[in-house]
């Protein structure tokens, strides 16, 4: 099946376009998970790991995916990865779509080991090919142009979101800067990415390659929205990266589907910030987790009823 | 010690500014190393690892430098890093640099995270903090911008290479879109490197601050030596990407300086291909890279000889 129809028919049955965003900072993970033993990586992997599960859990029955940005286990070397890898392993046991949020781009063969390792499948050293990472999207940079895009695409049960336009204030020195054509840069690779994701559309009228939007620029929002009319957005920075469901929403489609918003310290690290402080003690951390969910779905869907999509349709 | 004076030293030293790149593509690794164990990613980890000590005994006296290209160990999880790891350690009791080229690309947190654990130190469950991957350098990319770069500066024993242009023919596609300025997108890149490079020049006179710039387009080479007079090129693409000296040579200074020109599998993979093949059998490969690295080091000297540097120094 087409991941894009996947991913739409479990925001429908969870009635939810929101993730969540598996970053565990190691500082802010309860302390009562910090187990130490002789080996500190395996250490802070089992914490990880465990924190994760928790939070897993807690939310599974209400969002349709998770988002698990690497760096935060990446640091960790070889173990960190574990705790990566098992985490997606549990994800995709309680039905979750899986996005590893890893910004990858590189050309021909590396390019392909990336594809492979997160999306295919990798080569043994008794000649069989196995899957490795098994994720179901991947982030993707487009600096290098689409020779670094295309080994991602031989992949048709998998999907890719390319970066397009991100939420940080200096993705303006580079992605807005405007060309003597008249584009700007993130409009042409907007243009790229509407053009590839058309040899990928699924029956829902929706491709399984999409782009990370941020909700932060509500004008540029609406403008990339039209350029990418069957892309699906990936839209970071609700929340604590200052995105606001007001200026979210106009990521969606006027069927109201086509962006999947993402939160992640703000609802992981719940806990640690009211209202949910005095409410939760940090050893049922995820308790704080799911309630702060369930205000991101309802803000979300509120805002989204506000303005007239023609046929919303929660 | 500033690690582009390190470098430099180490060039002197070797008489040697081309460098290998480690790529363990496994369908290219001698069939005798590919041992097989009850766990398959266990068994690769252990054939790369081994590949890459010998290739790491047979060169190391006479190249400053290796470059692991992550992708071709994260492809295999985290017995595929913890490859890459044990690499790392071993290049470095070799008093080889390390520069890993992992593209990495985020903002805020996450691209600290990266910068903490290729070039500093991570968080530990009992509060303490420890290196991890401990690379000198990292290949970082600029698509998010400036903030996506800054997190990695913060490491002044270890340096960074900004990817600027690179060797790939669609790396038109954004990296020469000409801005209504007047300036090449890339060109741009250029001239934040050298701005920031700036603050991190050591008594040598160059930079630790460095820029990924392809050999293969020789006019643009010039135009980019000329904006970053202080930052050191690592080159990539000499052999199979279409990489000659005569187009390469372009990337150094006068004095000599400036440039680091990597190969990967023409060099690693040497015994595969004439004239190495009919001489080294494939227990013998390393055997075929150390020659195919000392023939590139006489390419690129022999050809920077014929070029009029000032006060060339070999």
């Amino acid at each position: 099946m087409n991941i894009a129809d996947k991913l739409l028919n479990l925001i429908d049955q969870k009635q939810n376009p929101c993730i969540i965003g598996l970053d565990p900072m190691l500082e802010q993970i309860p302390e009562h998970l910090k187990k130490q033993t002789d080996n500190p990586f395996e250490s802070v992997r089992d914490t990880i790991i465990e924190f994760n599960k928790l939070i897993i859990d807690a939310v599974n029955d209400i969002i349709p995916a998770i988002k698990l940005q690497i760096a935060f286990y990446e640091q960790y070397g070889s173990e960190g990865i574990k705790a990566f890898e098992e985490t997606i392993k549990y994800a995709k046991q309680k039905n979750l779509i899986v996005i590893g949020d890893v910004k990858r781009n590189d050309i021909e063969t590396t390019a392909k080991a990336y594809a492979q390792g997160y999306l295919g499948k990798v080569l043994l050293n008794d000649g069989t090919n196995i899957p490795s990472f098994d994720v179901d999207f991947v982030t993707v940079n487009p600096y290098l142009g689409s020779d670094g895009i295309k080994p991602f695409l031989e992949f048709l049960d998998k999907g890719i979101f390319i970066l397009v336009k991100t939420s940080n204030p200096s993705s303006q020195e580079l992605q807005n800067k405007i060309t003597i054509e008249g584009n700007m840069i993130c409009e042409i690779v907007a243009k790229y990415v509407e053009e590839i994701g058309m040899k990928f559309v699924g029956e829902r009228g929706y491709s399984s390659i999409g782009a990370v939007v941020a909700g932060t620029y509500p004008e540029q929002t609406m403008k990339l929205r039209k350029i990418m009319k069957q892309n699906i957005f990936l839209v970071p920075g609700y929340g604590i990266q200052g995105g606001k469901s007001k200026d979210i929403v106009y990521c969606f489609n006027n069927d109201g589907y086509g962006a999947i918003i993402s939160s992640s310290r703000d609802i992981i690290f719940a806990y640690n910030k009211e209202p949910y402080k005095s409410k939760y003690s940090s050893e049922k951390f995820y308790l704080a987790s799911r309630e702060a969910t369930l205000n991101m779905k309802d803000d979300i869907l509120n805002t989204l009823k506000t303005i007239s999509f023609k046929k919303y349709i929660f």
